[in-house]
């Protein structure tokens, strides 16, 4: 079931490495299914060479087995919980990418100074408190501190992603690491402002209507 | 038409990515046919695995759509205003590179103290305004500010550089982020000195002139 | 003898530049064999684009040559007290890989101050003192120093990393390179701070226990 | 002639953009054959992408060429200097490699404050006096400088490396890009401290003469 899915989350999961978000089985996709509300996730600790389409594991969104021989990530139910209070998402992506985990590390929001960062996130990027994994308490974290962003920061933790697709919240994930590195490179050297809200608030407009094909 | 400077631009693509200048959609590289002088540019948002060269979008100097079932990229009004100023430039490229990033970000010009930089650029990499992106304002930044070096840094933004080919440009843009870097350490463990204008000058004269085949 | 071993060394031995750890001839990886206590190791200074599984070579727990055309890694002993001395460890991989590398340099263990670093090593990466390299007094800083983690920092060298099996060797020494990148880009743009006992000794037991499939 | 030569200076030559050691065009090896006393060495400006064996330029010590249909490297006089003082080098490494780079930016030695540092290089890498590209006088600064070691920095410039083949040349480029980019993070964590000159006598001999097959 829901094979075109996990075609899409099998080529997603390959970004991941090749962006040099994750190391070994760290890190993790997964994408609701608009029509059937079923969500499909990585397996737990697999890493990404040896993941196949297949392997990929179906969900309720109640944390229900659908279908699947492997248990699935250990931060399922997080997913899950994201999913039922945000209508808008079909897509959330986890990782420890260095360059945002650093800012996680300390507990540091990520200020909107570059054009880029307002395109694509339409402010700072927040960071949540600290909580444990394995239960919900993450994806509650996520839900209350991320806001209009599609990127969170987890204290002490790593960064979750959120998007209409999983393609988008990949794409989200590949580019907060990037600009989490061209600011925290910013940082050894001078200081930097804040973009002003007009501005950010244009700059966001146009990347989300115009920007594209 | 021009299928032999699409040909070119489509390799050049290759090279942001390769050359850890960009990730996923962002950045682009255009060129100018010197006999035409029709301007082929990447299309917006379109990620550089899956661009071919036939989606390459062919504008005149007015911007106006010449050929290309894509849009053009949304620097588009300011890559051709720098074709319009620069009579000596037919290749313009922009990036997000990291390290040149940086400096950008905190506004600060990229000293002349490493032979590289005096081989290549002549003086430092100065450093642009700020200027919102889609019109042609950030056009006028480079052309302002660029002088006779081959990169400019863009405040809060990242970089342009420019070329009498296309490939020149990007070279340029190679170059600019592998001196930011070795800048940007060499501030973390002591202190740069600018390279004497003499020898700046001899040195940029020898790989202007001798250099290469 | 022990084919399946050295394909796995020789598989594993890939991992190392692949994750960037190692650079030329640098680093090793060994296994025991569970059954007949014998450790296939990698060849003294040869280089991985021309290592060969058949090039590993085989040592009994004394130190004497049992297979092999080629001379063992000059950090054998050191391997060899390891096993010796903890009947738990059947893989031992040592690397210079460099954000470890800069923590041993300074003599300054890596704080538990990530997930991460709870999940996969359950407490900070502790930093042994300087040995000479040739003799086991490496392997007696390791035994002496490493405790209940799975890697430990050898000061003003390098890191060693232990595991049930060689792949879990592997696998810690790819992670605690991971987690040091992360850690010591957090030093530059604030404080960190450890997890709380209780939280690290939840969160290893999950990855322990619950963890993977 | 010397076709042996040319194939192992075009293996070597792709080493050095796949260590991340150069950019572009820049950066470059040469062989000294031990018979003939002739030297080949990269063409002057060419792509590591678009280099050939055959496109290797063969010249004498005085710097008359001998065999080629392209330039030779705009640094071949000072090569040439090199071979003609160093009886027991027979190749020669140049490169900006970013971490090297910094040092010889800012003027500053990389101490001797790793065992890899000892091992390979056996003492500090000194860094030489600024000079201008294009005659032998940088020869005269590597010559002047190097002293035992197999690097040197050149000050605001990059990076030589000597050996006694072009093999050990290139190894003693990457291991020198490796050991400065694990001080320089040492330096941002910590401080770091010479190993004692007895014991980097007992590494540099043992890597030396008992290292390897």
């Amino acid at each position: 079931m829901l094979e075109r899915l996990k075609e899409e989350l099998y080529r997603l999961h390959l970004e991941l490495p090749k962006n040099e978000l994750v190391k070994w089985t760290g890190g993790n996709v997964s994408a609701r299914d608009p029509e059937t509300g079923l969500v499909v996730i990585k397996p737990s600790g697999v890493r990404y060479e040896a993941l196949r389409p297949e392997d990929h594991v179906v969900v309720n969104l109640d944390g229900e087995a659908v279908e699947g021989a492997l248990k699935p990530s250990s931060d399922t139910a997080s997913h899950l919980y994201i999913y039922r209070h945000r209508k808008d998402v079909n897509g959330v992506v986890h990782t420890h990418s260095p360059y945002a985990t650093a800012f996680a590390a300390v507990g540091r929001p990520i200020p909107c100074c570059l054009t880029a960062i307002a395109d694509e996130f339409g402010g700072p990027i927040p960071c949540a408190d600290f909580a444990l994994i394995g239960s919900e308490a993450i994806g509650e974290q996520v839900v209350q501190h991320i806001g209009s962003s599609k990127a969170v920061l987890l204290k002490q933790h790593g960064v979750f992603t959120i998007g209409e697709t999983a393609t988008a919240a990949v794409k989200a994930a590949v580019m907060v690491e990037d600009i989490a590195k061209a600011v925290w490179l910013a940082l050894q050297i001078g200081e930097v402002m804040d973009i002003d809200p007009e501005s950010v608030k244009k700059l966001h407009d146009r990347y989300t209507h115009v920007y594209g094909q």
